[in-house]
């Protein structure tokens, strides 16, 4: 591989153009961990009369062969999706030692075997973190950072779509059309959402993470599943009332040596890892006896978080040259560190003052002329004195030390106030 | 590297001989996967007439020479913690090219740059998952996975102790000083737990974490800590009263450019993906503009969970042929699909049945004939009819399944059962 590696693109939709982006914006980092700059080689489109921000027209090609038959193309991406004509295109690539980066998941579990042989056989690589959970990237921690950890069970919440649904159902009481329909109009779920919401789009991820967590043979067809259409409202709502949170699942384990993949709706206890995970987050729970529970929780999909996940494979099939990146970077030490003053937090602060007419006013007054701006007040009397518990909006931390200095000074100020960070905006969750 | 790697161990405590335990386990695999197989070289220890399981005798030595010395040795494990001497050995190994894996924060936070700077030197590697968070394969998925990811901040609970400590005030309302002698007891702190509650374990992490995420230089003397030892119950439980969770945060983000690290507890809004990490895990939230939120959870201590980290990186030293080892695990196909029967879970159960006497009855003595064993009941009239909702304990599912094809038929029962999955034993969470 030459120090230029062409990139050759079967498809360029919003991942494809993420991962363009992405390669323009952070191509130089890649450079000095890699030692590699990537090049957009040919790029396979339907209709090359629409551009494509950070792709040459003259790339744009209609005719596969010209991404297929171009000899200076190391790494071929396919983000078209669909099994045919894929299928046969990748096979080739990989026979001929052009290695790959997919993000077909319905391809990798239907014939991911056979797109393996092909690479072994071509001395290439297949790579496919973004087939499952986009940016997560649980794929190459159970084949690099597991590898010797004997997974027991992989859960999953792999579909956004539906923990998008049910987090609905539960929280405004909807039933499922009226979920599906808001999922539909926020973007959340396709007007044909049968993939989703039927399972089959978590049985596909499902089959391709027990393949890599049990290093054996899973094919979606290995994998009974069961969606959420059929869910009644007030199931969701009885779960909610019993202690449990309802969830779509993709359910992998060792069950006495053999495999047992499934998708299914379950019931979560309330303080299970995955009872948290909200909205259209996905998350994977890796169980074994010497890591005990690992979880892996963030966006399931979106154009430019699977970008970020073809990136980072085309990064790992290139190799990182870490030694030198790191220590480079380390011995630059090319970041200033940030100085004290010039940060920014919300806080808590409390006070025990003394309980007189006026010492909330004094209070707030020398907050006021240090800039400090206050979110929400709590005073309650305690005995002789009072105490004043309020929580600061979001500034400079430099102006809430110099109050909190006057604020000590104070006659009314009976102990020495109590000052801790707050995360965020200074709101509580609703 | 010959097809036997030997390794020398600085050290054989717990984590130690946690290694030798995994490498023996799952050398098979690992092997492979590598097409290397690891052997244990010389070991120093303190006293070698204490014996290590796994560990051949004569293997043992009490002279640093003999691990450093030895011609053989391709990687060094250094697993005996302390800043020096371990410092003056690793420099020499890795200017001699040999690798090492650490879990040594102490060394790594104050003089990692140096032992990168050697290890370049010397065109050799070091590795230091298991420095951080245990068997969190956080260091992985920054330098690797996120490595164009852009991180702009990085937010972790990455010390055990003090995460159990403040679990515990908050649900048992117990004061600082009770809940430290309650983890001592349990050996969750140390006996003198400085470091821990101090906050300077976190501070060590989050330079090191810091210095992966952003590229640049971090040691521990650029980040300032705090710990919880002077944190006060009343303000864990109005912060809980508020909606917030405290906790102990490590914080690295990017501010204008400048980096800034610091540790220091935080109230966090309960609905924040931190809040919900509770009792001795570990979590660290990355965030960027292309990945939006990672999250990565899981046990952040232990021997066995650690040496897990050490594997994983001995394994990255030696690296994997992926495509070979995954083509021949999916091909040979060797661990069978579990028959559909012989599973077992607990399950909802959902029936609308008539509203007179005695149908409860029939139903539990239909369940009971299956084998089917009931956790809870709850009945409520509705109009006409009646709802009866179980919650099953765990049980073989062809059983399950069979009950339900009796309850079908009963003339009692007047729609389709509903049967859902639960997840663990049946309970809600308390």
């Amino acid at each position: 591989m030459s120090d230029v590696v062409r990139i050759g693109f079967l498809g360029c939709g919003t991942v494809g153009q993420g991962v363009v982006r992405i390669l323009a914006e952070t191509g130089d980092t890649i450079e000095r961990a890699t030692g590699r700059r990537f090049e957009i080689g040919p790029v396979l489109v339907r209709d090359t009369s629409v551009s494509r921000p950070g792709v040459d027209p003259s790339s744009l090609v209609t005719d596969p062969e010209a991404v297929l038959g171009d000899p200076d193309v190391s790494i071929i991406v396919e983000v078209m999706g669909g099994v045919d004509p894929p299928r046969e295109w990748l096979l080739r690539a990989l026979r001929g030692g052009t290695s790959v980066v997919t993000a077909n998941k319905q391809l990798l579990s239907r014939h991911g075997p056979e797109l393996l042989a092909a690479a072994e056989e071509g001395g290439s690589e297949i790579r496919f973190e973004a087939s499952v959970c986009a940016a997560i990237p649980v794929i190459k921690v159970l084949r690099e950072s597991l590898l010797a950890a004997e997974i027991g069970a992989v859960t999953g919440i792999v579909n956004g779509t539906t923990n998008y649904i049910l987090t609905e159902m539960r929280r405004s009481g909807l039933g499922y059309p009226e979920a599906l329909k808001q999922a539909q109009d926020l973007g959340y779920a396709e007007a044909d959402p049968t993939e989703d919401v039927g399972g089959g789009d978590a049985a596909a991820k499902m089959a391709i993470l027990a393949s890599i967590a049990f290093h054996t043979r899973v094919l979606i067809d290995d994998v009974p599943f069961e969606g959420i259409d059929r869910l009644q409202g007030e199931d969701v709502d009885i779960a909610h009332q019993l202690g449990f949170v309802m969830k779509l699942l993709g359910v992998a384990r060792l069950n006495h040596g053999a495999v047992a993949v499934r998708v299914h709706p379950a019931l979560v206890p309330s303080d299970h890892p995955l009872a948290s995970v909200s909205g259209s987050e996905n998350a994977v729970l890796l169980e074994s006896s010497t890591v005990r529970q690992i979880m892996l929780v963030g966006p399931g999909a979106g154009g430019i978080e699977t970008a970020s996940a073809v990136v980072a494979d085309l990064v790992s099939i290139v190799g990182t040259q870490q030694g030198s990146f790191l220590h480079n970077a380390l011995a630059d030490a090319k970041r200033p560190l940030a100085a004290e003053g010039s940060l920014e937090s919300a806080f808590y602060l409390r006070l025990e003052v003394v309980d007189q007419p006026g010492v909330l006013a004094r209070v707030a007054s020398v907050l006021g002329e240090c800039g400090v701006s206050i979110l929400t007040v709590l005073q309650r009397g305690e005995g002789e004195g009072a105490r004043l518990v309020m929580i600061l909006h979001p500034g400079l931390e430099s102006r809430v030390t110099t109050a909190i200095g006057q604020l000590r000074d104070l006659p009314e100020v009976r102990d020495e106030p109590v000052l801790i960070h707050v995360v965020g905006n200074g709101e509580a969750s609703s």
